[in-house]
C-alpha cells in the first residue's frame, strides 16, 4: 500500500493524453483516483465560505475560491488554477468575477441589454484546460456499434460531417439565486453556491456537428440498449475527497429529436473560434437544458443505458421540494435539472435604484423558457403586457431581451416585477419562497425589485428638488437618508397650515 | 456681537437651576440658545451613521452616539455625556445597548417573557440629567389661573394630592423599526434612527399624582384658551444646530380624561423609587400614547391653546404615509403620533431559528394597543387563537403576553406570523410594506419571522439526524449550511431507487 509521504506530487498526476497541458485524465485510471483520493483525506483544507450569512463582499473577484485550488495544489497542479486566471484575465477581462477558481463570472448589465446575442458569462466547475487544438482526438465508446477516435481537424470536415448553426440560450440554474440566498440564511450542503444574480445567463450563435449525425455516420449508430449519451470533460471536479473528470449527460431522445440540433458539438460561438473559457477546442452544446449539461472541453462521449453517474448530474444538480433539506435529503429524492422552467429578469431599472422621472419609468430585461418552449408574453408590473414589437426575435432555444414604459404616477417606495408566459402557457411562481430548494437552484419566480420613484410633474417634488439642488444636496450626490441642512418648511408656513387645518378636533 | 472664538466654552452654558449638577435650562435664555448655536454652526461633526446601508454590528454597545456626544463637548458639557454612561452602567447594565449616547437600550428577550412588568428599555433623547431631589421644584405656567412652583416634597404629600397607581405599556414608536430598515434600504432625514427590535417597550406600575388633579387643587385650574399641556424636560435637544430643553405636550381633554390617570406626574416605578434612566426625580406618564410624550426630568409644565412648538413633536415623531418622503416631506404633511395603533410581536422562537421538534412548536410574544384600547384576539400561524387562558390580565392600558403550541406538520423553512385585534376591532396592515413610512415609525404590521422546522416524528428525518449526531455533525454543533462529509445515501440505494422509479419515462 503507497504511503501518503511517499508519492511523488510532482510526477504523480501527470498528462496521459497527446497536446494536454497540466491536465489529467482521472476515468481510465482507478489507481490514479485512488491515490488522490488518498492525499486529499490526508490533508485539511479552508472551510466552504458561508457567506449566505454574511454580506457579500463589494470586491471584484467578490468570493475568492480557496478550497479549489487548495486541492489542486496538494495534488501538484497549482499549473491549472495559475493558467484558468490568466485565460481569465485574457479572455474576460470585464467580467463580474463571482468565485475566481473555479472560474464564476457573471455578465454586466450594460452588456445584457446591448444585444441580442452576449457570449460574456461563465460558470465553470474546474479549471481551464490548455490543450493542443492539432493532435485533439474525440473518443466516443461504449453502447455503439463502433467506438471510434476522430480528429478534431476530421470533424470539423463539412463534407465528412454535415454543419449546423444554432441560437441558443444557456442558463445557469444558479442564475438569481442571490435572491434565496437573501430569502433564508440556510444553504445546500454540497455546493459552492456562488452568489449569481440576473446575468448568469447568456445567448450566442453556436456553429458545429449535430451529435446525432455522428454516431451514425462515425460510429454506425449506437446499439438497442442504448438511452442516454455521457459527455467528459477535461477538467477535474472535485467531490468529497474523490477526483473525477466532469461527466454529464443527455437522454439519447433529445440527441436524436428533429434535425439533431438540439445536441451539437460546437467549435464556433458568433462566428469566432470558441474561447477557451468556454469548452475549445470542443465543447457539448444541450439546447434548453441547464448550462451544465453542455459539457466543455469534451474528449470523450460514452453511449450507455443509464444517465451518467457522475457527482455533477446525479449529486449536485438536484432540485429539492421545500420540505427537504438538511435533515432528509438524498440523492435519489431531488429531481435531476434538466429542461429550464420559464423565467425571467429586470435588468434595468436596478435594485434599490431611486429613479427621478416625470410620470414613465423604462424598465427592460430578458425572458426566457426552456425545453423547446419560446417567451409568448412578458408583464410588467399590474399585468401591463409588452408589446410584442419590444421584444426581441422568437427562437426555440434562446431568450427575447423586452422593454416596457411603465406608467408610474406614485412616489416613494414601489415594487416592480416581471412575470412571464411561455408557449406552453407555464408561468413563474409568485414569490421567491414559492420555491425555494435547498440546493438554491432554479430562481424562476416573478422577479420583483424596489425602486424610490420621485415624480417631478407634482409641483411640491419639483419644488424640493430645486432646494436641494441649491443646497448642493441634489437627490443622487447623496443618499437619501442624509438629512438636509435647511428646514423643510418655515415656521410661518407651518403655522399657517395647522391653523387651516388644525391636528385635533375642535369638539 | 460676540465672535464664537471669544466665547468661554467652560462657563458659558452653567447651570440655572438650584440642585442641577452639568445640566441647562435653554428655555428661558434666547441668548444662551443663540451663542450654543453660533458654536455648534462653527464646528464639524461627524456624519450621521448610515446603519441602514450596511449590516448592524453584533457588539453592544450595538451603535456609538459619536455626533451627539460631539455636540455636548463643544458647549463644555462633556461631563453629561460621562454621568449618562455611568448611569446606565449603574442601574441598567443587562439591557441590549443600542446606542451610548444619548442613551437607547433594548429589553432582552428572556426578560420580556420573565413576567407581565418589565421596567427595562429606554429611549431617551439626551443626556441623563444629575438632580437633586431634595431642592426641586416643578414649575407650572402659562394659561393656568395661578402659576406655582411646587417642591417634590409638597408634590408627594398624599394630603396635599391625591395619588394614584397605574399599569401602562410605553412603547417606543422605533419599536420594531428593524424591519423598516430591512425592506428598503432608505430612511428618514432627520432621525437618529436606533435599529430597534421587538423589545422596544416595557410595562410598569407607575405611582404619581394625576395631572388633573395638580393643575385644580394648586393652580385654580386652567384658563379657558388652554388646550394643551406642555412638558420640558432637563435633558438638552439638539436639532439642527439649534438646542432645546426637551420639550413635548398632551391635549387636555386627555388630562381631564375618566379620574385623570392618563396623564401622571410619576416618580415611583413598580414600588420602587424611579431611576434616574427612566426620569427620576419626576417624570410624566402619558397612558396610550408613544413613550416620547411620557417626559422625563420633568421640571416645568406649560398651559398653551397649541401643541408644543418643540421639534420633537412637531418635526421629528411624524408618521408619513408612503407617497412622501426625501421629495416632499413637510412638516405639516406628517401625522403627529399620539395614540399607538395594535401591535404585537412574537419574541419566541428568534427569527431564523432552526427547530428540531416532534410536531409542536411553542410560540410567545406581546400584543399592545394604545389609546385605551385594549387586546382581543391574537392569532398564530393560520388563524390559529390564541386561547384566554393563555394571554395575561386585560389592562385599559398595558399589553397582553400571550403564549401558543402551534400544530406543525411540515419541514423546511416556514413563516410563523402573529396578528392581532384590539378592542375597537383595529386590526394589523399585512406587510412591513403596507404600512413602510419615511421617518421609520410605528411598525406595526402583523410579525413575521422565518424558522427552520425539523420534524423528528418523520422516520426519515430522525435517521439522518441520528447519522448527523454520529460524525458529530448535530443540527445544533454547526450551521444548516456545513457540508455532510459521509455521503447521503450509499450507490447502491441510489440505485435501487432509480431502477425501481427511473428518471426518465420509458416510452
Amino acid at each position: 500500500m503507497v504511503e501518503v509521504q511517499d508519492i511523488d506530487i510532482k510526477t504523480a498526476f501527470g498528462e496521459e493524453r497527446l497536446g494536454w497541458t497540466g491536465y489529467v485524465e482521472w476515468e481510465q485510471y482507478p489507481e490514479k483516483k485512488a491515490l488522490a483520493s488518498k492525499v486529499l483525506k490526508a490533508n485539511k483544507f479552508t472551510p466552504i465560505p458561508e457567506f449566505q450569512f454574511v454580506p457579500i463582499p463589494k470586491t471584484n473577484p467578490v468570493l475568492i475560491g480557496h478550497r479549489w485550488k487548495e486541492y489542486h495544489n496538494v495534488l501538484g497542479l497549482q499549473g491549472i488554477v495559475d493558467f484558468s486566471w490568466e485565460t481569465v484575465q485574457r479572455e474576460k477581462p470585464d467580467l463580474i468575477h463571482l468565485l475566481d477558481f473555479p472560474y464564476n463570472g457573471e455578465t454586466r448589465r450594460e452588456q445584457i441589454m446591448e444585444g441580442k446575442i452576449t457570449d460574456n458569462n461563465v460558470r465553470n466547475h474546474g479549471g481551464v484546460p490548455d490543450i493542443n487544438e492539432d493532435v485533439f482526438e474525440l473518443e466516443i465508446a461504449g453502447l455503439v456499434n463502433k467506438p471510434v477516435k476522430i480528429s478534431l481537424k476530421d470533424l470539423k470536415d463539412p463534407t465528412k460531417f454535415p454543419q449546423s448553426e444554432v441560437t441558443v440560450t444557456l442558463q445557469c440554474s444558479g442564475t438569481r439565486r442571490i435572491e434565496q440566498i437573501n430569502e433564508y440564511p440556510g444553504d445546500g450542503d454540497e455546493l459552492i453556491n456562488a452568489p449569481w444574480g440576473e446575468g448568469a445567463i447568456g445567448t450566442a450563435v453556436y456553429r458545429g456537428v449535430p451529435l446525432k449525425k455522428v454516431l451514425k455516420l462515425a460510429c454506425g449508430g449506437v446499439l438497442p440498449e442504448c438511452e442516454h449519451l455521457e459527455f467528459i470533460g477535461a477538467d477535474t471536479y472535485f467531490k468529497k475527497n474523490n477526483v473525477f473528470n466532469y461527466a454529464v449527460s443527455a437522454p439519447l431522445r433529445k440527441v436524436r429529436a428533429s434535425s439533431g440540433t438540439e445536441v451539437l458539438l460546437a467549435w464556433e460561438m458568433n462566428g469566432k473560434p470558441l474561447p477557451k473559457m468556454h469548452g475549445a477546442p470542443l465543447r457539448v452544446v444541450v439546447a434548453g437544458y441547464i448550462g451544465a449539461r453542455s459539457c466543455k472541453w469534451v474528449y470523450k462521449i460514452n453511449a450507455l443505458k443509464e444517465p451518467s453517474m457522475g457527482p455533477v448530474q446525479r449529486q449536485e444538480y438536484l432540485y429539492f421540494t421545500p420540505q427537504i433539506g438538511k435533515q432528509n435529503a438524498k440523492y435519489s429524492n431531488g429531481f435531476p435539472i434538466g429542461n429550464m422552467p420559464v423565467s425571467s429578469a429586470i435588468i434595468f431599472p436596478l435594485d434599490k435604484q431611486t429613479i427621478v422621472h416625470s410620470g414613465k419609468i423604462t424598465m427592460q430585461g430578458w425572458a426566457y423558457s426552456g425545453g423547446g418552449n419560446w417567451v409568448q408574453r412578458v408583464e410588467g408590473r399590474c399585468g401591463t403586457a409588452v408589446e410584442e414589437e419590444d421584444m426581441t426575435t422568437k427562437y426555440y432555444h434562446a431568450w427575447r431581451l423586452w422593454k416596457i414604459d411603465l406608467p408610474v404616477d406614485a412616489e416613494g417606495w414601489l415594487e416592480l416585477c416581471v412575470r412571464t408566459w411561455d408557449s406552453s402557457n407555464n408561468t413563474e411562481p409568485t414569490f421567491v419562497r414559492s420555491a425555494w430548494n435547498w440546493d438554491l437552484h432554479v430562481t424562476s419566480s416573478a422577479h420583483r425589485i424596489k425602486v424610490y420613484s420621485i415624480n417631478t410633474s407634482r409641483p411640491a417634488t419639483a419644488k424640493r428638488l430645486q432646494e436641494l439642488e441649491e443646497h448642493g444636496q441634489g437627490i443622487h450626490t447623496q443618499s437619501l437618508s442624509y438629512p438636509a441642512e435647511f428646514t423643510l418648511e418655515p415656521e410661518a408656513e407651518y403655522l399657517e397650515q395647522y391653523r387651516k387645518f388644525p391636528r385635533e378636533p375642535a369638539c
